[in-house]
């Protein structure tokens, strides 16, 4: 009987409007009732991508999308550098050393964003990279990434730019043509408000024609035959059909809210979020703070484990702890798709309970007055 | 308004109790909550597929788990025979091909299932063959293949056995350990009744063995990972948790009535769609059919792709056409996972009306008179 308030960065909450459509009988998909929809579902990423590229709807979560950038754009052999600042960054290495790219990997402190000089010095240093791959939120640091300017460096060095947005789509700025990001990658469990299961890519002209070049074996992901059956709004295998009927409807209500409304709402849902933590004595891991979620680190009194555990089975709130070098230290806290002010205000009051649990010193209620100051002042 | 009636092989109908799962509120993967209903799930394919080997579930539709066969057991250059007697063998040699295989295509009519005998001489001739790829039901024709004997007789040269049994799962027969199938790859969106978007795939001891030689790239459909992961029911990547809760129930629903009294009933729903069909003077295309679906030949002079429209169009029933040199030639009817007798009945007497649309002379009633003596006499 316990009520759940899921407030991790993937899975996020789904809507009832939307699970409403997930229940609704299934059609075949090799209708015209189908292709309408999916006709919708094409022109309603454009608008949340800020793009006119075509966009390819793939059945298969995110990093399925990962790889379908590597396995189509790059040959073995093809270098590329990939900017590795937390798990994400880490899955672009591990997709490109396993289909063997020449992997330049930009290590950068987990939590920090890359910084261009550097990115411009290996860029300089390393002759025919074909390709920066980058994320626009590395959701295991809850860090946003300067995208604009990733490109505007890898641009002059004829390199095209692949991003991540898996997480940050929705939340997170970003203009993908108006910034000439050259492939974008995302996924339905996040901004989008839905289950996973259907990931998504959008290509442009200059990566169409190293896709054309691509020699590396693909299959299920070979996107040359998902756009052209995309022109038609088909596909080349069976889709996800009740995620795609679901995402019409996701992509309605976001594009009607409107995309850049959005991303004020969840920059200041970050901010409020940002000082929250601190009221509590807590600080934020990240130096570049993404509006999709935020990553709150803890003294090291305190093995954040043991909080997440307290939330999730006490309380029935999950928020997610951190992943790899940062376990135990932080909790990870999203804003994102459906979850609103409310949700937050419920989830730090439980947060301060279980702090206090834990034997940390605050003033109580002192982060939900932040939350309230900043949201609604 | 119009009530619909689905008939197709794939997708199938949802029953509602899987539609009210599929609306559930959605969880978190990493939980508890999630691998027990992940373990569920793997005990319930277990039962399905009569193995003890190890399942692993792809969140991508069947085609994908096809893709992960190959490129997981196999390496460039390694011999193959993919028996190609419809659309869905010729995916295996597609697939194979893509993955630089060398692929030894055992071509068989459209509706007949291949000859041992042909099999064996194709077996004798090529030396060091790794595999036969195969179909239990290969849905363009509604034929279902002896998987039992292709076993035998590939084992008898060495070669495993991997069969796409997508849209036969749970109507014909598949006894995967007792007859030795090494690899078992199916879907969601079939005899399950769910909508697309899991994969399934079943690995016997040999084929992992090839599994540690094989070279070929892959990073999504990584099998030893899936594996590994999947013995602590765990995923390597977010998997399609709506879908994933959705089958748990699917699978207990099945196995409590009982894969085999199931078989039993899908055998004699096929024989009655036969005995329908020629009760209006048409025939059969397979000359091995299927009990998951049954291919209707159409005389010279209709069109079967008009008499597809019709029932769709005016009376809301969602036929298959034949597809590549079947098309307008066949239509077909699934009886697969939810379709029960009384959707037959519904959708033979619309088929009649719309045969007599398009002049197809026959005795009105006549193919009801069959379904009700077969199924109920």
């Amino acid at each position: 009987m316990k009520r759940k308030n899921l407030m991790t960065p993937g899975p996020s909450p789904v809507p009832s409007f939307l699970r409403e459509a997930l229940a609704k009988e299934i059609i075949h998909h090799r209708t015209d009732e189908f292709r309408d929809i999916l006709a919708d579902v094409h022109k309603g990423l454009q608008t949340l991508l800020f793009t006119k590229n075509p966009v390819a709807v793939l059945s298969a979560s995110g990093t399925g999308a990962m790889e379908a950038a590597i396995s189509n754009l790059f040959s073995k052999g093809d270098k590329v550098i990939a900017i590795s600042g937390g798990k994400f960054g880490q899955r672009w290495v591990e997709i490109a050393n396993n289909f063997s790219l020449d992997v330049v990997e930009m290590e950068i402190n987990w939590g920090d964003a890359p910084e261009l000089k550097e990115l411009k010095k290996i860029l300089d240093e390393n002759k025919e990279v074909k390709a920066v791959l980058t994320t626009l939120c590395e959701t295991s640091t809850a860090t946003v990434y300067d995208i604009e300017n990733i490109t505007k460096v890898a641009k002059e060095s004829g390199a095209i730019t692949v991003v991540d947005a898996i997480s940050g789509l929705g939340q997170d700025k970003l203009l993908t043509d108006q910034w000439g990001v050259d492939v974008v990658v995302s996924g339905s469990q996040k901004g989008l408000m839905l289950p996973p299961g259907l990931s998504f890519i959008s290509i442009n002209n200059k990566a169409k024609e190293l896709m054309e070049k691509s020699e590396l074996p693909k299959y299920y992901f070979d996107l040359k035959k998902a756009l052209a059956k995309g022109k038609n709004n088909d596909t080349p295998y069976t889709p996800a059909v009740t995620l795609v009927v679901a995402l019409a409807a996701a992509l309605d209500a976001i594009n009607k809210e409107g995309v850049e409304a959005r991303w004020k709402k969840f920059e200041k849902l970050a901010k409020a979020t940002r000082s929250a933590a601190e009221a509590l004595g807590l600080s934020v891991l990240s130096t570049s703070p993404s509006a999709s979620a935020t990553a709150i680190k803890f003294p090291e009194n305190i093995k954040s484990s043991q909080v997440v555990k307290i939330l999730r089975d006490k309380y029935g709130v999950s928020v997610a702890g951190g992943q790899a070098q940062l376990k135990n230290k932080i909790i990870r806290i999203a804003h994102m798709g459906w979850i609103n002010a409310q949700d937050l205000i419920s989830c730090f009051s439980l947060l301060e309970v279980a702090l206090k649990e834990v034997g940390h010193q605050f003033k109580p209620g002192s982060s939900l007055v932040q939350l309230e100051e900043v949201i609604y002042g």
